[in-house]
């Protein structure tokens, strides 16, 4: 409840690298997620280069603020983690298909445990989707069967936003139907 | 860290009821969850009924594991936070609308903070998502514009499963690009 209660999404970064190891425990709370089945759809891109961070900013809606974060996670939902058969798919924000709604789900479930687990080592994120596929995927060679989801920008905060309004719990909570 | 290397599937439970203030906390921590523009497309129907659960594990392909949990949280996306016009729109797992993959994405973070908080506060859930809109929705008379992400069986665990394998990093993650 602590990370939970902590956690903004913190849109300017200190200068300060992001140790290694702590990478890699980020990566590793979002491997150990619940899917579907055990079918494991998310695959993570750790970029760090200057070049990289500002093309992906460029199509997130020119927000110019990511680049101040050390490291991006590009979360990626695989297809192909659902439909087996070697036929080309092509899935974007418009494809009717279950199996995305399916690797969207399961591969939020990764970014949230990462997300929670960069609380829990000092660390901010922010989750960034606003961007479309056509344009992302090709910055980073991403095929046209693989979906990303977000992207975690991460890092130290040079921020501490106000926690932002939520809906009271009478609004959202119902018993017994709806 | 500790919440997600914890955490079990756990499909058996004790006969314990789950005491109020917990399931209030529960609620709580979903309730906090980050969304796209703040939109908290989030609805939570709190279910004891023994009725209601038969039901809704009749419908998740005979679960019948599903009941021995006392309670289920049917944890639904209300299309509403993000088309505003009232017209009539029916959603389910073959829609199109990229506001679909929005709210369940969005629903898919608060259920994660709810399933990790679940593990800090000494009880087990299990994500089930085996069944349709058309079947399940009926049961508790929820409108066909809202979405049902998944129900979340909620309860002390009388078992304690294994960790079910996972790929490794090497097979997940990518350094800069594809």
């Amino acid at each position: 409840m602590e990370e939970i209660k902590m956690r903004r999404s913190v849109r300017n970064y200190l200068d300060n690298a992001v140790e290694e190891e702590k990478i890699i425990q980020l990566l590793e709370s979002g491997r150990l997620a619940p899917s579907g089945s055990n079918t494991q759809p998310w695959r993570f891109i750790v970029v760090k280069s200057k070049e990289s961070k500002e093309k992906l900013a460029e199509v997130s809606n020119q927000q110019k603020w990511m680049v101040s974060a050390p490291v991006f996670i590009v979360c990626v939902a695989d297809i192909r983690s659902r439909i087996k058969e070697e036929v080309a798919i092509e899935v974007d924000e418009n494809s009717a298909e279950e199996e995305v709604k399916q690797i969207i789900r399961d591969t939020s479930i990764a970014i949230t445990q990462m997300m929670l687990e960069a609380v829990n080592l000092g660390l901010a994120t922010c989750w960034v989707a606003w961007f479309t596929q056509k344009e992302i995927r090709p910055i980073l060679h991403i095929p046209a069967d693989k979906y990303v989801v977000g992207i975690l920008t991460l890092g130290y905060a040079a921020e501490n936003p106000a926690a932002r309004p939520r809906k009271p719990l009478e609004e959202i909570v119902r018993y017994e139907r709806w």
